[in-house]
């Protein structure tokens, strides 16, 4: 049994049974023992975006990392971009990059390249296996990295000749520790900062903002006085009718400082002190006030779940304190599509469980109060600002959840970046509703070409800012990629067309102009 | 005047006039410093892969760098691959990344990332632009690296504060040393080494390929009876009637050790000795025989074209002696597009000086041959083997040159990951005809597949090399990006169609079915 081979057994045997791939010479070993080895459902991408993008999303719904496998450093870099969102969202991943033969590289033939030095800015480990034998036992490693809490990247560069070369059979999974329980002491400071309510802030993030954490944060929050906040953005929020509700820290500045500005006290929990996503010359980069303390609860690394029950303990609240969001929908909206009207009509085609992949940049500032009160769902940010992330993420929680409706709503401008995922969803018949926000612009900017204090665009500064000339036909678009898809102008043709997408098997695109 | 109009009019002032960007809030005082400032040509790319790969295409023709503008460490990820080509093309640019103000990176926002550890694996110069005063310094010196040749890769990092602080103004252009002229003794060796003319080789790259190297290459080939051979990819080869023809190494293995296997002494100019593209299990990594001996006229960075002319005097060859291309071409082919039926057709449509960007991968192998006496044009390769060079190039020859005709030859496979570029190319109204080579199929890897030691690859295997189901419809992609379109089943309706893509003014793709 060949490297390539016993490391995709040593893949399969660890439960990593999904591989996203856009594979070349290099990694041809690990492709034929895919032929061999049952239990690996390998999903292709035309570009590796689309590929780590996957891993990232699948991460987030099955909480059990998935391979990629990409083709060099050249490969490696063009997934780079939704590795770095991974990393921020705490994902696990395992990526198997392709390399030469190692006596290959002395001749710097053109793939050539320094993969490790590429990997290492979005990675917590990386290792090149050297040797045919080993490579299972360093796959081994890779994977318990990648799946220890909260989630991490590990790249395994793989040369030819360690793949081709006679390996060890599967390796055994070195232990994977569990999420480590916070201290007495850290809950007991939690409390004693929340006791006085007024000034106290609860910041949630990473498993506080699942059902169970957003419950017992409700209940103490309630019992106590203290605010609630969930971060910016969340790997996975869950939301909706039946569960605790929670507003997030804004996007603008100024917003942000006003809703923070009497907080005095923030608990952590699974969060990170809040700032401001970019710099601007006459605004903060902390968004609470000065004088502001912290207190660390739980990292996203520990067990917030458990941290949260016991603080609840910690100040006397009961879970059934938490105060539950009432089934609630805003009234149907009519006439043309706008961002609000958008909202609504999410909040009434929203079904039972629906995965939310958000990426509708500033089309979708206003969903979240809007949808409050849907049936129970899943809501999907991206963690890393760069945009792209919507489309592949959406592939991988419907891998990870194929009982599950994937609805990814995603900008114009961000959708371009990884355009090529409409393929794959077609290819693999993924139950994903892609709504395009056809604003036909990089809307955010002409914002923040302001905030920077750059004035107002002018004619050659507008042309970097709109997509406009020539308009994308997003219809055509999916369609060429073979994703049946329609057209929505206003709100009556976007519920129409949502009900249509989400109640057929496969996927759906709707280019919804506003 | 702020950091950012400084480095804009100091761009300008050297020559560095088109800037292809895709910019974000980081990089907003840049984008409103073009109103200001006369002279610079900006061209969105709505996918970073688009902005370094035009501006590979750009430093081809121009010979003298365009700039790129990319949001943060993710936007230079997503531009890398293109970069890691234009590194291996020798070719310049000044990449201009946006970063988070100084003071801010402290916070950790989301977009943070170690910009230059991902810049470095594809970058010759790195640095980040601490002050807005020097900003303008840095950014000359950059343009100076990047114009230095043969070509360099410069990055600069430029933080938000120091593009909206103060700055110095425009700062002048370091001096950029001229190509060194190769010395008396590496002519005499050269010389020396071809006078038996059995056994010797002259191996050409670099500027060996332009029309001007190959006249003298070709005169002391003709008078030493030395073969002459081109490196496997060139940058920008000079070929057609009238100039003198010279085969490339093949990519296959066994076909260069059969074409190299009498070969005893190699004279290298501008070129590097030949190596397997791959690494085999079975197969050689270098090309040429054992014993083979290899002798430097010059090197990428010198004068290969003043060295040629020294060595035909050295050898006692004449210019006219160079055997030219007389004019020719293959009958009409009719029937059913086959790759050869391609290559013929080609070599009926190539206009007069067109440029032709090939990345036709396993499609055009064999159209070098069949196009050798069209008339003349250039041929551009993809010299780092990372496929998606193809359409971002043709942009930036196209801006380059905009009197003449760009002919895009791109396999599907290639052609998917950068697909965002015909969108740029409908927006500038470029004079690009685009042939995609639609075999709906990584065509490469099946070959690739049994070359490696792999067998033959089943059901599981297939499915990642097959990228039909779906079947790409690239006439709906083009239009879907604004560029007109038409498909091509047969040599007869290719024919026809290249003559309307390339008469008429804009871009034309034609999906021509293989």
């Amino acid at each position: 049994m060949n490297g390539a081979e016993s490391l995709v057994r040593t893949l399969v045997a660890a439960g990593v049974t999904v591989c996203f791939t856009n594979p070349g010479t290099s990694e041809m070993h690990f492709v034929a023992a895919l032929d061999r080895v049952e239990g690996m459902r390998c999903v292709l991408g035309l570009f590796e975006g689309v590929v780590t993008g996957a891993a990232d999303g699948y991460w987030r719904m099955a909480q059990w990392p998935a391979a990629t496998l990409l083709h060099l450093g050249p490969g490696l870099g063009n997934g780079l971009a939704n590795l770095h969102n991974a990393r921020k969202a705490s994902s696990g991943i395992v990526n198997i990059v392709g390399e030469h033969a190692t006596y290959h590289l002395q001749y710097d033939a053109p793939l050539t390249a320094d993969i490790e030095g590429i990997a290492r800015p979005v990675s917590h480990w990386v290792r090149t296996a050297t040797e045919a034998r080993k490579v299972a036992a360093d796959g081994a490693e890779a994977i318990a990295v990648a799946a220890t809490p909260p989630g991490h990247i590990a790249t395994l560069v793989l040369p030819g000749d360690a793949a081709w070369g006679e390996g060890s059979g599967p390796a055994p999974l070195p232990p994977v520790p569990p999420r480590a329980r916070v201290s007495e002491e850290a809950v007991r400071q939690a409390a004693a900062l929340l006791r006085p309510g007024k000034g106290a802030l609860l910041l949630l993030g990473g498993q506080a903002v699942w059902e169970e954490g957003l419950t017992w944060a409700g209940a103490i929050a309630r019992h106590t006085g203290a605010r609630l906040l969930a971060q910016m953005a969340n790997a996975r929020l869950q939301r909706g009718a039946g569960r605790v509700a929670v507003e997030r820290v804004p996007f603008p500045v100024p917003q942000a400082v006003a809703l923070l500005k009497d907080v005095q006290r923030v608990v952590l929990v699974a969060a990170r002190p809040p700032v401001a996503f970019f710099a601007y010359p006459d605004r903060p980069s902390v968004l609470t006030p000065p004088g502001c303390t912290f207190h660390t609860l739980a990292t996203p690394a520990e067990d917030a779940l458990d941290a949260l029950a016991r603080l609840a303990d910690a100040v006397g609240a009961q879970r059934r304190q938490a105060p539950l969001q009432p089934p609630w929908r805003p009234p149907l909206p009519t006439g043309p599509l706008t961002p609000e009207g958008a909202g609504a009509v999410l909040a009434h085609a929203l079904p039972e469980q629906a995965i939310v992949v958000d990426e509708s940049v500033t089309t979708g500032r206003g969903f979240f109060p809007l949808t409050a009160g849907a049936p129970p769902h899943d809501w999907l940010q991206n963690m890393g600002g760069s945009i792209g992330y919507g489309l592949p993420v959406a592939i991988g929680a419907a891998i990870a959840c194929p009982q599950r409706k994937v609805l990814a709503l995603v900008g114009d401008g961000s959708a371009m970046y990884t355009v090529q995922a409409l393929w794959t969803m077609a290819r693999e018949g993924l139950d994903v509703t892609v709504v395009i926000w056809a604003n036909r612009t990089y809307q955010i900017l002409k914002g923040e070409f302001a905030n920077v204090g750059a004035g107002s665009p002018g004619v050659k500064a507008r042309h970097m800012l709109d997509i406009d000339r020539p308009t994308l036909d997003w219809v055509a678009m999916a369609k060429a990629m073979g994703v049946p898809a329609a057209r929505a102008t206003d709100c009556e043709t976007l519920l129409a067309q949502l009900r249509r997408g989400l109640a057929a098997p496969g996927p759906y695109l709707i280019e919804a102009v506003l």
